[in-house]
């Protein structure tokens, strides 16, 4: 399905009344047709209010920048952040993996039977494990260690590696800490996975922790990465029911399991610019 | 909780551009401030346009006729179905029940609790079974037989109670066929629950035949009543996993559960104005 | 469906060779028809077992004594702890409720449609609130204030209300923190049910911080009561899907729906003698 | 986790006293130690018992020839059907496919990371399509085309290919119907993965129908292959929660994705001699 004509206007602003009827009527005015509209507020009076339009105009392409010029006297208006772009442009994603391979070999899967509306543009592992599944798509795989003495070094290769050449950092198990700057760079375009699980529990061996503890469900977690760790934005949450017959390695398969289809819906969903932030939580617009 | 200052405005039309943004002008232009708009299309050039908003208006209640005479050139001009109602209406329940009495002691426990936003007007059944509950409850119980001699009678007696009196009708396990002239009465506007499964099991015992069959999974499925039986407009399902160890009593246990939660769910979204219908499917707006 | 022929072993030993074939002989040689047999074992050489018969035995009421009498053998043999019941006692329940009545309601009308195999022997509360409700149900209702200067006087009430009459504690939505001692008289026989998510949240207002954060999970867990405040071995959970549309009353709601039908499963594997203990987490067995 | 010194018994016969404990001690004389016992009875009296046991034997390989021999007389005692084996026995698949990938892939990603315990022995489509992705992983590719007047050809084909080199066939997403002969080879042995809905869609473009009809949830099956199309007994069932924005391909998406894990899990427990048969019906134990 192409997308070429299909463009997206994305909002967040001060909610007062007014915002959607302009919007609407700007696009009305330029022949665009609405195609969808989802739009959130948190609150009727002083909230912020977030929206999401698809509409359908012909020759997008060409009229796309005139589109986005015209739109500004209205943004400003309305003290609008707010982008317009086209739903057929590919983003291009890195992927950051160590040593374990599910996420990465179900997102190049994904990946090769068309469901990512994206570019692979590279593997980055602190391993050189993966390579061969990489290469066998046929994607450019960077192995940079990682090492008390070579962090900096690492941070400037993976940087000198994306620059110009990356919009979406993805997280596949990749066991080791973002520094500052990276994720700086990449606010609120680096998703990480992680497993979760009711109650949490911090720490290491956590798979061991909830096994110790019975506890009846597993879970898995994918966000927006930021600086304090495994604390940014909850895009998405799954689990899976569990009971004491499960051993701590079944406990960690279903994880993975969990994991592959949590990390891919997170995917898509900012792929296909449904995500906005409110604060520190996620609005997820259709 | 009151809402005697929020309004709501439900509209289906034929979808063409600025349908939306005529809308909210409307009510920009009377001082509504819209809080929430949800809106779905089948179709982006020929399709079918569901929309509602729900607006904060002072003195709604003395304001919403000349609110809702004035809408009435912009509905023609898109050629709406529509509704402008207020939130606090509070909508008049009928819940017909035979001799299971779960859904029924649910909802009014719900209702006592304030959990559902409507007055329940009379509780009918076709049995006296239920009355000693009902009646706990302060709710005027209406015992009227049915049998296939009195089937005719029957349709009558329900017909003249509910007159006036009734502006949902509740179908909470009650286990004889509706008469045609019932369900047109209250078209959209009866909703029943039911048992489903994987696969689908037709006729009698159906517990006795997923139990037979094996299946991994109980569930509920609440609908509005047409005259095609337990075929009208899905509003909601639910499910639970299930084992060979589930006995037939423990599948029907089970199946009370899920159609308590399943038939409360969409009773709720109905009395929010939540669920429009499209063609023989619903659009469950938020 | 009555149980008086159907008895129960529950077997928690080390596990060694010959156990559950020892347990089966003793059970065959007594001419009891072994219906249902399921076991664990958290190591193959030095762990614990826990095993639960199901058994019919023609006569059992008349033959049980001497049925636990001659079993002690057995028992001692292989350092068992054990009980051999019979699976129609009814045990006797208190419940104990704040001003939150969904989850007792929901109990009250188990027991009365004969879901819960048990007696509810009374219903207490540091508030007057519940009483019409517990009355309406012909449960006796005792109110027992609780501050700080009658914390002692009240514990004191409470092990005298309950002395010889009561064989399970269920807090259904206590928000009192049970003294040790009661807790101690209690152990492994009082039932608790409270909120979880994912993440967990300490303090107060949970929902409000669930909701601050975005989850796309609301969660209720069921545990037994221990000195650690929520902290007991957990026996079973749940969750419901939200998303940002849902606000802080929504999330309420659903905790509501999900610690009612939570509770009610761990009450009914209780009261089934389907729950062991394995230090710290629960073993259910069938 | 090597499991040389892991067997297993299974059995199926009619429940009668002794039957357990007759097994467990027959075990428990030749120094087995039983490690997991599961077993389901549909009845006391006249019903069917299911077994299973794991067992740590020192040098297993050696004494089972043996340790089968030995236990005949107890089997023909109890006329058991029953299975004596080796955990770590691995068996040989050969997967069928047409032309949707989703599966195979995963399952391929599967075998690559040791999660199934069996070698992937040849992969068997009517289309040339999926020879890059089975042979990328080095496994035998056999393109044998299916037309009204090859049918007969192809079947002949298939039962050559898999002679002696195929315990258990896999059918993932092979759009082809299985003639009698093969399914009667491998009865028992032939796992096929499906849609499935709430209410079910008899014919074609299932998806499509599940739209129409407004469905709340998307459902996969997985059960083994007999005569009546997509009849047999199943294995295992998910589903994943769908609205009305998701369009037709949307569903197909979340279908492939249940479709992934649910026969992941159905061939799981297959290979790990989890599965009994109940007549049309399976037993899953663990």
């Amino acid at each position: 399905m192409s997308h070429s004509n299909t463009g997206r206007v994305l909002i967040t602003c001060p909610d007062r009344p007014g915002v959607i009827a302009t919007v609407s009527k700007y696009l009305y005015d330029h022949n665009a047709n609405i195609t969808k509209l989802d739009q959130y507020s948190t609150d009727p009076n002083q909230g912020t209010l977030f929206a999401r339009f698809e509409f359908e105009l012909e020759q997008l392409t060409e009229r796309l920048p005139e589109l986005q010029e015209g739109f500004q006297t209205t943004a400003q208006q309305f003290s609008m952040e707010w982008k317009m772009v086209s739903a057929d442009r590919r983003q291009r994603l890195a992927i950051f993996v160590s040593k374990e391979d599910h996420c990465l070999q179900d997102l190049l899967i994904r990946w090769r039977t068309g469901e990512l509306n994206a570019d692979i543009a590279m593997v980055i592992s602190n391993h050189p494990d993966m390579r061969p599944i990489a290469e066998s798509f046929d994607i450019p795989y960077h192995h940079v260690p990682v090492s008390k003495d070579t962090r900096l070094e690492a941070e400037e290769k993976h940087l000198e590696l994306m620059e110009g050449k990356v919009d979406t950092v993805v997280l596949a198990r990749y066991m080791q800490i973002m520094p500052s700057r990276i994720i700086e760079r990449y606010k609120n375009r680096m998703i990480n996975i992680h497993h979760s699980f009711l109650p949490a529990f911090i720490g290491s061996k956590p798979y061991q922790q909830a096994f110790d503890r019975g506890v009846k469900l597993i879970g898995g977690t994918a966000h927006y990465v930021t600086e304090e760790l495994d604390e940014g934005p909850i895009i998405e949450q799954d689990v899976y029911r569990v009971d004491h017959r499960f051993q701590v390695a079944d406990l960690k398969r279903i994880g993975r399991d969990l994991e592959r289809v949590v990390l891919a819906r997170a995917i898509r969903w900012h792929l296909n610019d449904q995500i906005f932030l409110n604060g520190h939580k996620t609005v997820i617009l259709s």
